[in-house]
């Protein structure tokens, strides 16, 4: 599969990368790792907003517990999908360009494994698909970590001042494409295999949406 | 199928909408659509951005062709596609907003008529998959005929003056999920359905980003 194809990129990011980072619980303990803490600004969308949203991509409690279901199977596999998504970011030159150090150009390893903790929780969080304002609040906090306004803060990290939008809705497509192997590889029905995947692609739309807001003129969103 | 069930707005807005606008060709006899037309103002993002974009996604040659095995499918299906999808928004007051007259808030059926010519070739251009400088300038135009810049103008609809950000992105889902039993309907295999499908996907998402630059701060799109 050409995504799994090694690049001399990826082989280069691998050796900065230890190897295993599976995190079974959210753990507080990662750095930057924010979901729940008071000192999140408040959202700028309310669950109000939320459900609207969730309306008009057809996101229904079956999709919750679709999530849900796929919590059990990729617990353990946070790391195996990790290294494919980090070989997919690795082999695109216009992705990896925004964990790289401003001035070299090069990728920064340090902010790559910073940002890779915080990813392994995410994937656990999205399964949990337990939305409240805590939820809301850290999906604004994330999208300001990708906008100008707060990107390499947290870790501070010397990367380029941005990830542009246009690239945030389109991740959806890799993540939930080379994610779908792994949710397939406990046992679950093929059917039921669609269920979670349909529902981690609406999850992942979702959320790139709600982390686009900072990037939006004032009014549009 | 929930979004197939009529209610009470399908309803009132199926008796202002003439039974049949299947287009089997673009039609450039449709009011406001103007693909190709030497008017249009030149894209903001260049068929580089472009390429770089569908890598991102995931886009490659494999979807054009499923996107074009499509076409025959879908060419004499758009008017029941249609009737699906404005089933769906009509169903969904966030939605229907869009399309409703600004001072009674109501459903404008001259606006939803002429959207709907324009929707069904739109069908067909997606199909078509042919990507150059003409079809950039197009989905320009079409997001700014989302944006407030550009909205109604063509139509000389008295509506609301835009079309939120968050559902444009957002509409990837329901458009996408609802077509997928009319790509079935033709005889293709299961796993040609599962192709065009998802080249289907890829396309309206990579579409409803682009569509999305006019709601993007300057310099961060």
């Amino acid at each position: 599969m050409k995504l799994l194809a090694p690049t001399l990129l990826a082989v280069a990011l691998s050796t900065t990368l230890p190897a295993s980072h599976a995190q079974q619980q959210p753990n507080p303990a990662v750095p930057g790792y924010a979901y729940g803490q008071r000192s999140l600004a408040k959202a700028p969308y309310t669950m109000a907003d939320l459900k609207a949203l969730q309306a008009s991509l057809l996101f229904t409690e079956e999709d919750v517990k679709a999530l849900r279901q796929s919590k059990a199977i990729v617990a353990d596999q946070t790391d195996a999908i990790l290294d494919v998504w980090y070989g997919f970011v690795a082999s695109t030159p216009e992705l990896v360009h925004f964990f790289s150090d401003a001035r070299t150009g090069k990728p920064d390893g340090a902010y790559l494994e910073a940002v890779r903790k915080r990813f392994a929780l995410w994937i656990l969080d999205t399964a949990d698909a337990d939305y409240d304002q805590r939820w809301l609040d850290w999906q604004y906090e994330i999208g300001l970590r990708h906008n100008r306004l707060q990107k390499n803060k947290i870790d501070r990290a010397p990367s380029v001042a941005q990830v542009n939008f246009r690239y945030i809705p389109a991740l959806t497509i890799p993540i939930t494409t080379t994610l779908k192997p792994f949710l397939a590889r406990k046992g679950a029905s093929a059917a039921e295999v669609e269920k979670m995947h349909a529902a981690w692609v609406k999850s992942v739309l979702m959320q790139s949406i709600l982390w686009s807001q900072p990037y939006i003129k004032d009014g549009e969103f």
